[in-house]
């Protein structure tokens, strides 16, 4: 097995465990076990947790990246943000299961704070602002910040309801509403 | 000291230090150092961790009753759900810290499931049901529900967003935007 295939499955496995389980849950050896690595392996990659949980934000954060490039091939802003809202609608099973991937890793990492948490933030950042493009290209000028806010807010929001009640249906009531809002700017 | 003294002690460093660093990164002699009470006397009281977890739930839900029974003291249905933002608004700088003590504690319960995690939704059914009947109360019939969901979900959605920032003004701004949104009803 080549070393980078090695690295990159055990980060696989450290972000699918962290998703699953919490990440403050996921131990090193959780972690070999899951990517069929030797414990003693693993020390030459990360050598601590944290060094895991930078990888785990790198990767989401190069998968956001690719997602809002592929977003942005949409014709218009409204289609760019209904792309979003979808994107959420689809995922409503694994939210109604194990919540936002994004979200909870923030939300549990937040409460000790440190580098990781830090540099988590930066996801929603990234999010945050392409999302405030959109609706300045809308046309929406000063308030589009807070427009971007109201969007992320709600869909984080539906989303810890959904996992806390395991029920898909409501990410389907609530980005039918955020649908029909973005079409009523 | 009183036996029950000494448990309620014990319930409230459970609260606070599960709010502070989260539910799984509390064990029962940090809950124990807190209350200062013995660690052999602990097990008197809880005999697991998951005890203490379906203690702090029957703590959380005791608050929320008491809260919406305050609320209900207000004379319109409008300023019942203007009290409920203004109070998310109120605590924008506990939020900023540490997220909403609700919202994080099941999103962390949820990812392992389990009883505590089960008996954790009753905050939020009893929550929702109670801003289901202000939306019905405002004339808004079967959209009632819907819009609860839209309300919680945008003020849950807002303090995780505040607590990734660590910024208060997120919930500044989304909470003048949500009452502006309950008028408009």
């Amino acid at each position: 097995m080549a070393l980078a295939d090695k690295r990159s499955r055990l980060v696989d496995a450290a972000v699918n465990l962290a998703y699953r389980n919490g990440f403050g849950a996921t131990s090193l050896a959780d972690i070999a076990s899951e990517a069929k690595v030797p414990l003693g392996n693993v020390y030459y990659y990360f050598k601590t947790k944290d060094e895991i949980g930078e990888a785990i934000v790198e990767l989401r954060l190069a998968q956001m990246a690719a997602m809002l490039k592929r977003w942005d091939g949409e014709a218009t802003p409204r289609d760019r943000l209904y792309r979003c809202i979808e994107a959420v609608l689809g995922n409503r099973d694994f939210l109604a299961q194990r919540g936002c991937a994004v979200g909870t890793f923030c939300s549990e990492l937040h409460k000790t704070g440190g580098a990781v948490a830090a540099k988590a933030t930066g996801i929603f950042s990234q999010y945050l602002a392409w999302l405030e493009v959109q609706f300045r290209a809308l046309g929406q000028g000063k308030a589009s910040r807070g427009l971007a806010v109201h969007l992320l807010s709600a869909l984080q929001g539906v989303s810890l309801l959904a996992h806390t009640f395991h029920d898909p249906d409501l990410v389907t009531m609530e980005t039918r509403r955020l649908k029909a809002w973005v079409d009523s700017l």
